[in-house]
């Protein structure tokens, strides 16, 4: 690991990572990439014959040309319901190889075994997402590698800026042909949109499509065309659908949480981004805001273009509705998402390229009205975190959160403190958004917006809204819960970096020792 | 232009053109290409907004950067009905410029006004498809750089290997946004699918969409991604969509021609190919084939699981009755296409790199069952060509007929002479398929099925269909027509060379002297 340098956001950062030279966050929009994009090899029909299948995940690796320190890629579309990545792994030890690069998209507690491999050194270190037991693991200095933590749009940015080298790509698929066109939409293992893996299939050398149903070519629609896949393995069961549903997909019924959705719907009215479009994740809050926005959009007679997703069956019924125009979906969280994706010509996949690639002549992102958001904590600079906790510990990934921050209107909402530790905090942990990206701040106790949208406080003139400075919520978060233990880093010892949108380090995670 | 040298289809190409050297034809599948694809600069969102609107193609080719020598790329979806490339062209002349490489996926005959423009110089070569007059006036020798022709997928194929670098794309599109998702299923000029215009979005270094019908975002479905385009123009009118429909996409009347396309239905059921999946053009022959096939699959109860387009109203019948899968389309040849693609979620819109790239692991065309397509001439070797007459003139694009050679039976269908001209041919002017790729020749008076094809003579034994040998077919056109005159070429003058699927040189196109 090279010497550590200060970047454009005030953080220490390294100029190298597990042996690659890095580029340092220079501001929002001041990195511009002069190189071409990435160059896969030119493969030729005459190798490829109308029926790819192999008969095992096995073989398939085999004739990719696997070997230590190759890179893997994977979609996260099963979520916790995956049934793939685990055996993927086992199956690599078995095969005796090591150091291994894991670029899944994102990964959730059912891929809390990796740990084992990560242990044995088959994995050498993950790019991507890593969260929870992997995160804890990761933050105590134990993976082999440098974590590189990245969006859902800068995986596919750095994918297709050869700063993230796949060399085998495998990806799940609900329903494939033999040829390997493949969607999420049928099969017994729906799970929606696929676009994740889009990355894959267009960028590493080498791609396996799993399926658990083949079906006769052609296979429509083929979101991952069969033209980018080397082999198709059939087996037992990719994943289970219902467990893409995680626990975070209801709304909330705490009255607080509620508080914050009715100031969010509130907020956005009065800022005049009613019948604009808008992001919704899927935590409880925001699934909340979009019923209170939905009440205020049919009295205004008003409605929004379109919804970016991840879909949800709250989304689906605004689309039915006719309240939205299109959802925009990168990806299912729950079961009526992927029946709609699959029977709604209104209801579209997107990829992160379509949706969230910054290296590119735009995207969705830019386009949409309002986005609302978490964040673990937001300083008084209005930078923000969402991969950390105050304890130093790394147990979430980014995600398109990053992404999103493009939205005209961008709101970070939360409870001013979770379990008595305060989410306002004098510095962020880790930056994860620089705070020129964050516009507004809403928790129950006061919305707090950024003084550089002077337009919104304009505009909110006069609002019975609860509207104060980030230095008031913080000092409200301090008298209620007092200030938490600073937490205990190495601070000369990066375990991950996180990446900006571009391509650039935007902060390092530090090792946090372990306790005796 | 350098040495004529042998390659492996016994013809004289040239080892260097327009200042490239090339890679001649080696024998089906034999090249293997070792590079990396081509790499487009790397673009950042920072230098796009989300309205990408300009005032004038002028403004927006100074915005690409054009200068002298540039090689420009556009589709031909509007085939005879295009408003845009003499245009272009006219205000290309107005700025200045000279020297460019126009790279369009087909020219018609209303291009014939971009006669003045080669002469001139504003245009230096073209690269893609010639036809009628200006087919004559490359073989005149006139045109100032060499043509190179290429099949559909070889356009892909061509940019996506760094062959052909299109610095700046057209895409003239029925439906556009601000952001440049663009469709070609709605608005006034719908003309069908945009697929040829993805070589460009992908492949150019700027993208400008020209669009007489503006929508708000998002413009679904976004067939070219908004993503890869870097200007918008409004102008009055793009095309004109009843024009897409030329005179050939007609069934034919000539009691002739309807018995080639009985006897090609028969060889179809009579080889085991009914119920498999065809490919069909727009000509009158292909057209009628199809309703004979189409009684004989109602009759054996069978149905096709897919064809493929150029979509015509008789195509569209037959999804709708069920009689096939779907409907895999590259190009509209009728306004019933246009409204079914646009309307029926079986009727698929394809691009060259779904179809028909062979540099991809697979394309569609692998896939199909049975094509039949036409050809200018036929030898006794079965080599054929589709490109020019026996009088050594240019006159036809390529168009996808190589690419659909690679169905599992191709037959070429024609009248044994045309206008006391043979089609079948001691050898053919310009060889445009090997040999190897026919599988068998029908005409009125006999079929002829290429050795290589012993399956086939074993299935068609004891057929009253007239098997014969391609020598029987070329004696019997011979005494009905008598010897054409040899045509009058300068075999030392290449004006064009006839690229293979692969980006070989499969042969070359020679001057034909202006007669005093």
């Amino acid at each position: 690991m090279s010497d550590l340098i200060l970047n454009a956001v005030g953080r220490r950062v390294p100029l190298e990572v597990n042996g690659k030279p890095q580029t340092i966050f220079q501001g929002v929009g001041a990195y511009r990439p002069t190189g071409p994009k990435a160059a896969p090899r030119i493969p030729s029909n005459a190798d490829y014959g109308t029926d790819k299948r192999l008969r095992s995940l096995r073989e398939a690796l085999e004739k990719c040309g696997l070997r230590d320190g190759m890179t893997i890629g994977i979609h996260h579309h099963f979520r916790d319901g995956d049934l793939t990545v685990v055996p993927l792994f086992d199956t690599i030890a078995e095969m005796g190889f090591k150091d291994i690069t894991f670029a899944p998209s994102a990964l959730f507690p059912t891929h809390e075994p990796l740990i084992r491999h990560l242990e044995s050194g088959v994995i050498h270190h993950i790019e991507g997402s890593m969260n929870g037991p992997i995160g804890r693991f990761c933050t105590h200095g134990r993976m082999k590698g440098t974590g590189i933590l990245r969006s859902h749009g800068g995986r596919w940015q750095a994918a297709q800026d050869g700063e993230l080298k796949i060399d085998i790509g495998l990806i799940p698929a609900p329903s494939a042909d033999s040829m390997g066109n493949a969607n999420g939409v049928n099969g017994p293992s729906a799970c929606g949109p696929l676009g994740f893996a889009l990355t894959d299939a267009t960028f590493a050398d080498r791609v396996i499509v799993l399926t658990d149903h083949l079906v006769p070519f052609p296979n429509v629609p083929w979101e991952i065309p069969g033209m980018l896949v080397d082999y198709v393995v059939e087996v037992e069961k990719i994943g289970i659908p219902e467990k893409i549903v995680s626990g975070t997909t209801r709304i909330t019924k705490s009255p607080t949480r509620l508080l914050i959705a009715e100031y969010i719907a509130q907020f956005i009215e009065e800022a005049g981004y009613l019948g604009r479009s808008f992001q919704a994740g899927a935590g409880g809050i925001s699934l909340a805001f979009v019923q209170y926005m939905a009440q205020r959009m049919r009295a205004a007679g008003v409605k929004a273009p379109f919804a970016r997703g991840g879909s949800t069956k709250y989304l689906v019924d605004l689309l039915n509705e006719g309240l939205i125009g299109y959802i925009l979906d990168g990806q299912s969280f729950d079961l009526d998402g992927v029946k709609s994706l699959r029977d709604n010509p209104k209801h579209i996949s997107t990829s992160p390229f379509t949706s969230y690639n910054y290296h590119s002549k735009g995207n969705i992102a830019q386009h949409v009205g309002t986005a609302v958001l978490g964040a673990t904590e937001v300083d008084l600079q209005f930078r923000a975190n969402v991969v950390s906790h105050s304890d130093g510990y790394l147990l979430h990934g980014i995600g398109g959160w990053q992404n999103t921050l493009d939205a005209d209107l961008t709101i970070l909402a939360f409870p001013l403190f979770r379990g008595r530790i305060p989410i306002i905090v004098e510095e962020v942990t880790t930056v994860c958004a620089p705070g020129e990206m964050i516009d507004v701040v809403i928790t129950e106790r006061g919305i707090a917006v950024n003084p550089l949208r002077q337009d919104l406080l304009d505009r909110l003139k006069g609002s019975s809204l609860p509207i104060v400075t980030i230095e008031e919520l913080r000092r409200k978060a301090l008298q209620l819960c007092g200030a938490p233990d600073a937490p205990v880093r190495d601070m000369e010892t990066p375990v991950a970096i996180v990446k900006w949108v571009d391509g650039t380090v935007l902060d390092t995670v530090f090792k946090v020792p372990e306790r005796e």
